[in-house]
Formats: C-alpha cells, structure tokens, sequence
C-alpha cells in the first residue's frame, strides 16, 4: 500500500493506516504524505518508510513506484486528501496499473467521479470507496435481513446522523479539520450533506437495497459566517414506495458521531446504531424485539456476511477501526482472488466502489439543487 | 367529575378515571358513559355511580346536573367520546356553568375549536385539553431548561412519534380502536396525524417555546385499502430561524409508542423520550451529557415545574397516567383557586387549554394542504 | 380504607392514597394520622375526611368504626407507621373485624409476626403486606416464566438494591426519614438490610420460586456515627442448588433507588430493573435477547398476571403507583370476592402476606446473625 | 516479535495479532505456533512468515532467534498458549535476552509467577501480561479520577464478570477452548476464577488502587460432570476498609462477556461495562450523572491517560481489540524508549506487569482456599 496524503496531524490517514494494519494483509510501504516536503519526510520516517519510498508528491509516488520490478512495488493506492484532490492521484493511479481505495466522497465533482468509472472500465483495476460504515458486521446482518424478506416489503427509512463539533465558528479558530471541510473550494459544493449526509444516504441504500428516487430538501446554514450548509432534512422516495427522512447536523450540539438508521417493512422492522455497533435490535410485529449482537451465534444464524466480518466472539465489542478494517480485508481478498485467479465470494466482494461514489456525488447534487428548489420534490437523477 | 364518554371496552375513558383518582382531588359522579343505552347502565354500575346520575345521553346529564344544588352537582364534564363527538357537549356543558376536560383533538374541525373559544371567553369557564405528554415532569424541565437560555438560541428540533398498531389492515378485523381511528366520518381529515402527529406537534411547540410557521408534509397510506393517512415525514419551519423534522407512523412495525424529541441550542441540547420518561438527557459542547432524572434532587437545582408535577423520589418510577394526572391536578388545583378566590400559581397555570386545541385543529388543516401540495412550503396559519 | 399513620410530611402514606386511589376501588373514609393531634386533623381535613372520622389514635378509630353500621365503616386498616408500631393496630384491627394493610417490615420483630399470623389464621382477616416490587407486572411474568419451567432448573439468583442517599450522615442533618430508619429503636436491629435488603430477598424469593436456605453476611457501617448498618453484602443458598448474591447499599453514591434482579437457569436467563420496570431482559442460550414490554401483545403470549396487572397498552409507561396500586387492586379484589362469596382467581390472590411478613422478619434476624458470625454460612431458619 | 503458540484455530493468538497491528509499532517475525509441527508450518506460511523462521517449538525459536545479529533477530516473545504452558518458554526468553508478553494467566502456579518475577529481576527484560480490560481508555479514566480523589474515600466496589458460554457440559461435545479450560491439567486448580475472576480482581484493584486484603468465596460446578468451579461469588474485603463483591460466572446462560465494574467513595461513585467500552458512567452525590464518552473533548478535562489510549475523536467507537492493542503499544513505547535511552512516561509504562501477575495466580490459590473453608474470611496473602 501506497498513501496519498495522511501525514502527521490528519484525522483520516491514520486511520486508514490503523485500519490496514488490523489484519496482517496489507503493509505501508510507501507514501507522498503530505504536499509539504518536511512533513511529508518526516511523516515518512515515523511510519518507518524506507527512506527511497519516501515521496514528495503523488505523480512521483506513482511513476516511480511503477518502474519498481512487480515483486517489489506498491499494490495499490490509497487517497486520503482532501475532497478536492481525489480525482487526479485515482486517474494516475489506475493509468499506471495500480488499484486504488479512496477515502469517501469519491471525488469534487459528479463528473469527476464518472470519469473514474470510465477509468476503472477501461483499466480493470478494482476501486473501493471507505464507507465505513457498510462495513459494520451488524449493518451487513441488516442488510441480508432486508434482502431475504424478513420483514417484507420495505416501507418507510429514518437515518439520522447528528454531529456537534460545528456549533461554532471553529473553522475561524484554527481546527483544521473544520477549515478545509466548510470551504467550499477544498470541500465541494455542499458542507454537512457532503461530509455526512452521504454516509446516511449510503447507508440507507446499502441497508435496504432500494434507490432514492426523489429528495425534498432543506439545508441550512446555521452558524452565522459559514458558507456552506451545517444542516440539513432532507424527505426522501425510494423506490418501491418507501418514503423516508434523511437528518444530517454538524450543530446538534452534544452530539458525536451519533449516525443511527430505522427501517420498518409490513412485517417488522430494524435499528442499529453507530455509537453502539455491536448491537442491532430487530422489532416484529406480534413477537418481543430481538438483541442481536456482533459475534453472536444464535446457533448459526447470523448471516455469513456478518461472521465474515466479524474477528472476536460475542461480547468482545469491536469498533469503528474493525468496520474500516473490513473494508481493506475484503478489499484486499478480492484483489488477492483476483491476483491467484480465483473467484473472490460474495462477501468478499461486498465493499464500495465506484457506483457507490458515482450515487454519492449525485446525492450532493441533488440535495443542493432540492434545497434551492421552491417545489417539494426533486428527482434524485444520476 | 362527570364523563361524556367512556364506558366498558374505551381505552381513553378508563385512562382517564385512573389518572383523576390518583391525587385524590377528583371523583366521578355522574356519566353519560356511552350511546348504548345497556353499556351506560351497566359501566356506571360497574364505575359504583349512584343509579340517578347514569345518564342516557350528555345532554341529560348536563341539565340533571345543572339543576342539582350547587353543592350537589358535578364541577366540570369529561369528554372522551371519538373527535366528531366533542363539540357538542363541551358547548352544552359550559352553556350551563361547567368547567370542561377535553381529549384531545378538542374538535372535528378548527371551526369547532374556534367556536369553542369564544364560548369558552363568554362564559368564563375552564376549558382544559389532555395533551398528555406536556404532563411529565422532565417535560417541564425541559421547557424550563429552553425558557432560561440553558441552550442559546434554538436551531434544530426534531420530533417523532412512531407506532405500529397499524401496520396490517386492523380496521377490517374487528379492532374497535382502529375502527374509528381510521374512518374519515368519526376521526376528520388525517390519521396519523390528527392521532399522534398532533401530540409530537403540540410538544415541539411546548418544549421550545416557539410556534411552527411552515411544513412541509409527506403523509402516507401505507397499507392498502385505508382512506386516511397512516405514516407522515413533515419537514418544519419555526419561529427564530429553527429548523426541524416531524416524524409520526402507525406502520413503524414492532414499535410500541415512542414518542421522542430532541432539540438543539447554540450551547447544547435535549433529548427525551416517552418510553423511559424519568430520563432527560442534557448535552453540552464542552461537557459530558448529564442524566437528568424525575424526582431527583440535585441540591434543588431542578425546575420547580418539574418538582410539582413528581409524587416520589428519584428511582421510584413515574409514568403515563402520572402525567395524565398532572394535567388534571393542574385543572383542578386552578379550579379550586378559581373557587377559593386565589390565584393560581404558574405551575398550576401549566396545562393545555383552548388555544393549544386550536393550534392542533390548524396543524392537521395545514399539514394535510402541504401535502397535497406540490410547492415545498405551506404556512402554518391558524 | 382507614389509615393509621400517614400524615402531612409522611413519604410512604402518600404513596398508599396515591396508589389505592389509581383503581377507583377504593376510598379513604377514616384515618389516625399521626399521633400529633394537630397534624392528625389537619392532615384528615386536607385530605376531605369527615371530621368525625378523623381519629387522633388507631384505638379510637378501630373501636369507632367497629360500632358502626356494617355499611358505614371502613372495610379495611391501613397501617403506614414507622415499624415498631405495625404491631398493635394491626393485632386490634384484626380483633375487631377488620382486614389489614401494612406497610413492609410487617412487625418490629419475628416474634410479632409470628403472633400477627396466629391472629389472622384465628380471625380469618385478610392481611396484606406492601411488597411494592411483586406488584409489577414483569415481575409476574419473570416469575410465572421460571415456574413454566422456561429456563430449567435455575442456578443463579443476582440481586441488588443500590440507594446513595444516606452517604452522609444526614440523619444529624435535619432529615426525618433518614432519622427514623437508622435508629434501632424505630426500624429494628438492622438499617439497610431491613429497609430494603428485605426488598431484595422478597424479590429474589418471589420470582424464582426458590427459598433462601442459607445465608453469608457482610454488613457494614460505611458512615462513622452511624447506629445500624448501611450496606451489606450477602451470599446466598437456595433451594435446590442455586447460589446468589444480595447486594443492598445506602451509601451507593449517585445511586437512587436502583432494585435489580438477574436469574439464570440451564436454559437461559431473565433481567429486570426497578428504573425501567416496562422491560424485561429475556435471554437465551442460542437466540437473541428478547426484550419483553409491560403492555405488549405477542400474539397473547404474555402471562395472564402480567396483563391483569397492566393498565395501558406498550409504551405508555406504569410505574411505582401502579405496581404499588397493583397490590391495592389485588388485596381489594380478593377482598370483593370473600365479600361475594365468590372465589378470586390466582392473579387476584397474587398479592404478600402474612407469611412473606414471617420471612422478611427472619431475614432480618438471619443476616445479622450471620454477620456476626465467624463461620461461613448460617442458615436461614424460621 | 515472535510468537509461541496461537496456531490457526486458537482464539487468542489471532486477537493478539490483530492487536499488535494496529499501531504500525509491531510486526510479526517468527513463530512457534503449534506442538503439531503440521499446524506450525501451515499457520506459520498463512501468517506470511519466512520460511526459515517458522519453528517447530519455542526452545527452537528462542535459541536460533537469539543467535540472529541484533539488527534481524525478534525483540520480544509472545507466549500465547494454554496456561500450564507460559512459564517455560518465558523463563528461557528472559534467558536469552528477549522481553515477553505473556497472555493472562501468567504461569501455572503462584510458585511459578514468583520464579519469573526473580528471573525478570536478574535479566532485566521487560514483562507484559495481557490483562486486557486494564487497556481499555475509560478503564484508565475511572484509574485516574479515583486517584485523584473525585469520588473521596471508596466504600464499595461491584465488579461482575457472566458469561454463558459453559451453561452445557461442551467440553464433551468437541469444544476445544472449554476442554483445555476446563481440565486441571492444562487450567490449573480453577475453572471459572482463574478463567475469568482473575480479570475481575484485576479490574477492581486496578481501578481503584486498593488490594484485597481477605475473601470469602463460594465456588461452584453448576454443570454436572465438570471438574473445575464454572460459577463464583466472592465477599472482599479491600485495603482502607472498603468491602466489595466479586462475582463471576459461565452459567449465566445467554450472557456473552459482560464484565462490568462499579465503585463507589464518599461523594460519588462510576460504572464501565465492557460491552459499552466507550462510555464511563460518573455519578455524583448532589449532581445529575454524568456520561463521560472515550475520545470526548470536555474542554481537555480527560485524563491524559484515556487520551493517550484513544486512536479515534469520540462517536467513533473503540473495542476489545484496541484495548487490547493499548497493552502492546505501551509495552512497545516503553521497550522503544529503553532501546533509545529515554525515560517513558507514566503512560506508557501504565501497562499490566509482573507484580499484576503474581497476584492473579495468589488470587487463585486464595479463592480456592477460602471456598473449601468454613471459616468466614480467607487472607489475600501472596
């Protein structure tokens, strides 16, 4: 593995690497962390980078990494920059021979993110997006749940996904993770909907398998100052004729991390929660609700998708690293299938990648151009 | 206490006969306990009222009692008839000096509910409207919380109140409640929304003191052959720039009565729910949430609107009827200062009235025009 | 209902009107309500007693109301004294043909109790103990569950009583309740354990069927200056082989009044908490955690004790009033039937008495004993 | 690092290796991975270790490691098998020159852990045992906020420790980690206490930096058939005149591994629970609860030990796994920082040790003893 971005200071690069590591299959061995040359050496040499495979931008990482014989190069790319600089590393990457992972959202622009599906068709290489949070053991469970029809028809989706770290103008008061995020020049044309609301809206197509098919929204700027939006509910189609709430805040003050899904069909319906991951409850209609719990056995019951990702037995709660982490594993997996030519299973192959960021980018499209539309729906077109 | 309403087999009517008992300040007279002539007979037997005063119908009751002596005669009518069975009575009943408790809605119509009013200026009498969930204590203390600024300025709130007694076609199965609730002629223009919708509205608005001024409203009919709504995301405008979401569902499979809200400040925020009432949560942005818990002490720092609403200490639970009592131990303890010529104080001043009965009447009016509309936003105009 | 104890400032008398008055079943007509004169008839005045039923003794009461036409008197003594005067008005109500509420501890010492039972069985009343915490529903469920065999023969009992609220040495500080409870001339030869130690036992005895066969006691005086204890710690025995802990702690700082019961048989396990009383954790070797709601249907699969003992549907919460006027309603109905000559049914009989009464006394005396004890285990003999 | 047992199929050595990945510090080398020379080569190779430095026993690897330049051979063992197994290759680890991490419990017997607490004293090498729960961030707050006095002088510690895993006689039906653990031969003299209580113990006297000073135990074999105790309470009594219970279980069916941990002083008193690893719940005399969360910001108000032991910002949720990497990390910080000659902080060297081993396996011993006793109170000597 090769970072693009992710020296020292950056929130997510860490935690791609953190993720990485958790398995044994996967090695840093090389990286142009940071565009600032100091950093980027001394990042390099904390992470224990031969000093040769230190680089000091990502077309020399790639040309050079390139020329390496095939034994000794990077397998592959991670991208952990800002939104803004995702499509030209992910582009060279690929014309080199080199898969890639990319931290989410896949690239600045819908047309950026269709020229990496163009891309990717023309190289055969293997890109995987990191939303992380489809790689929840328990949220992978939701998902074949829905899929085998256990609680029916789908009817009715609330994701939620409350953040406070922005109740204040923090982005003038040097947080650096606020600064680049609410500039709409690094970060893209929509704050909160863009950073979290793809998630939620991931997640909410992931879990139930269904596409939005229409969006109402309104977003809001709420802290004086900010320019792009801070907040944002969003009504949502999808199809089949579920209806559902999409709810998206950086100002909910008090509130972490606190993404959270509710699906209900005719016959029961679902709620899991990211603060407590390990956990999903399932609700019937004439039976109690159900705890299910990650690296439970219930007799051999719980989905392959969910054992598969699953590395410790019940009551060893595993976190937002482990979800990360299996996104790398099967990741990883499907490029070692494809490496020995054998067929990678279905839950190896279940990662995100290029469609997923392609619905993502339209997602933000669209929920801006709800936002500023005086009628209620507009169509969540691609 | 003489109830209009109610007899063996209601739901509502029996909840309100615990809940007027549990203080010991209220007792039941007289009835006009159903239109069945044998079921009245039988449940005011059943309810030890003197065989005299089991009325065959409220206009009986009314006048029997009215020409009772003063000390004889009953001091206020309780109305739990189904919604288009309201109006009537509680204009015959302050027509004759009778203070009046009404279930909510407190109409059929909003025209009903304004006539109402103006009977309710003419005649002097105490119109009091059982929206149940402002009666828990944290409810209160929230509202006091919001009330002095604990939170800044409000931005976000978001309500919703998910059942899931409708997620089959009851109504054609011999469910007497579901029956009425979902027959346009006894229940008015809204399911969903004029049933519980309604109680989540009248909350945001208690809670944070500011009154929705536009919706945005996406009701459903989730099962096939039902003429009201019975699933509904609005999206909401309030007064001073808040933004929020409004979720009420019949169809939320497995979910029981959960009844939630959440509202956010400049400074942090709130979160109750009415599954577990004897817990607030209160976030900060700089501070761990704290448990708030009815009856708890907290060296006297809890609001004197929560501490007068709570009969026992901390960790001895409270609940539904507990606060439905509230509501009738506020009605009657402002009854009694109206009689002793005193004033009541604020805490007792606390319950719904007449002008909460309209804005709910408006609410369904105008949540169902925003729904037929194609234009994002309706005014919520009363 | 006549009432001996319980005046204005009383904790537990109020709780008792409170509760009998939930049902509409039953009416206070007469009280003894301190025996401070003034507090006696300001209190029966406050609470709408005819002035010649407000009696400045028990003795007074119990032989007025006896010479009074059978229809005009109380059917039924309810004694909420301090525990050394449970005794005496509890013996003379019986002599005089009254039925009997008393307040937990049923007597000061095992020897009274023994004589309260010899009493009852010659009389033939009725005599009720207020054992609040078997008054609620789940807490019948969980123990017709373990009856019905549901979880195998049981083999482990866990329960614990955590109160914070005598961590300080507040009976010098004015506090009233805290004062009585820790002087052995008011409450007896223990403080925690016979307030609510004796709660744990009851509950720990009640669902699992199972009696408590031995007992090894750790009592503490954690608040120097205290008389009697305030904490302890007990290893259990129980019939056929379980083993438990009971855990009852006044100086738990921050805690409230947090009664907890875990049970686990070879098949599974069951968890009840006072704070939530509307849910019981259902657990199971190879399924997941059922959470059964107070109220819920399941298809009618809930206990009949559960649902004659619940008012509302799922999600509208009951709590310490109603478990408490559970065992009003229950003691009423038998009374009612004994009254008609018809015969209650199981759910009506399912209320403490005289021999719970005996147990708890013995409890008492057993800890202590086994406290004191250099040897293991002391058995918990009657 | 090189490892000693852990062959494919085992439990922990895969944990540990997950563990020891995620910081990027650790990297696995060589390895003796099985007894079963086939299971050592094919793990050996899945593990993508050299060839040449698979071993077929620790004997082998130590010696032939050892005679590896300085610059190519392994810094540390890890000693990963059952317990009648740790004490051997760790004696001639220390021997020759490497540090060792040893999985709890540290040897067979107390005789054992004392021979290598002289050992590590005359080598100087650097012990770590795993006693993972001592890892967690919130483990460390709750260590810290008790030493620093928040909660005064502590009265009370809970600490509870189910599992359901043994509620059968599975070692019979071919489960191989409740064979080993069940057998004497390979267990030592305790099931359940020295499987599980150890970690109880260690919790309790970790967090609140008081010894048990005497016990008083009953153990027991709920599962008929089973040579060692799978059940156990214990009555503590701790340094400072504090009392405490410790109970431990794997019968209590439908539990997964449930430690949980509760302590209370003078003015307030905390709650962890590892399946919520992330939050500490802080409790207060005279305030609400406080929810502390790991990862929180609080104005910088968090240990710096919990910020030390946290990857991610707060919502992102942290499990076993990097609680268990916090072990390795600080074990790896304070080997890096002798290697280089520098002092290690407080928390680095914050990480279980010798001393924390020597009373486990006494906690063995003692709890046996006092369970065969029918004395009361067994000394905790060591």
């Amino acid at each position: 593995m090769g970072m693009v971005g992710g020296g020292k200071d950056a929130f997510i690069g860490a935690i791609h690497r953190h993720a990485a590591g958790i398995d044994g299959m996967i090695e840093l061995v090389c990286g142009a962390l940071s565009i600032n040359p100091e950093v980027a050496v001394e990042s390099g040499k904390s992470l224990f980078l031969a000093e040769d495979r230190i680089y000091l931008n990502f077309e020399e990482m790639i040309t050079k990494e390139a020329a390496l014989p095939a034994d000794k190069r990077m397998d592959f790319v991670t991208i952990v920059t800002p939104n803004f600089a995702h499509f030209a590393p992910a582009m060279l990457a690929m014309d080199h021979g080199f898969h890639v992972v990319i931290e989410k959202p896949i690239a600045f622009t819908l047309d950026e993110a269709k020229q990496l599906k163009q891309k990717q068709e023309e190289t055969g290489m293997i890109l995987c997006l990191t939303h992380t949070y489809s790689g929840y053991p328990l949220v992978k469970q939701a998902k074949q749940m829905v899929k085998e029809g256990a609680f029916g028809k789908i009817r009715k989706v609330w994701v939620e996904y409350p953040q406070g770290w922005l109740s204040k103008l923090s982005e003038r008061e040097g947080n650096a993770q606020a600064a680049w995020r609410t500039d709409p020049k690094r970060s893209g044309k929509s704050g909160c909907m863009g950073d979290i609301g793809t998630h939620a809206a991931h997640l909410a197509e992931y879990i139930t398998g269904l596409k939005i098919t229409h969006m109402c929204a309104d977003l809001n700027i709420m802290v004086e100052g900010r320019m792009l939006d801070d907040d944002g509910n969003v009504l949502l189609k999808l199809e089949g004729g579920a209806a559902g709430v999409l709810m998206a805040s950086q100002v909910a003050a008090g509130e972490e991390n606190a993404l959270k899904i509710r699906v209900y069909g005719e016959l029961g319906g679902l709620e899991w929660a990211q603060h407590e991951p390990n956990t999903l409850l399932v609700k019937w209609l004439d039976q109690p609700t159900q705890i299910l719990r990650a690296g439970g056995n219930y007799g051999g019951r719980l989905s392959s998708f969910a054992t598969h990702n699953s590395r410790t037995p019940g009551g060893h709660p595993e976190g937002y690293l482990e979800a990360f982490a299996n996104i790398y594993k099967n990741f990883a997996l499907t490029l070692g299938a494809k490496m020995d030519g054998t067929v990678p299973s279905a839950e190896m192959l279940d990662f995100p990648g290029v469609e997923d960021g392609i619905r993502g980018m339209a997602f933000i499209d669209n929920v801006v151009l709800s936002s500023q539309s005086e009628q209620k729906w507009t169509p969540h077109s691609v």
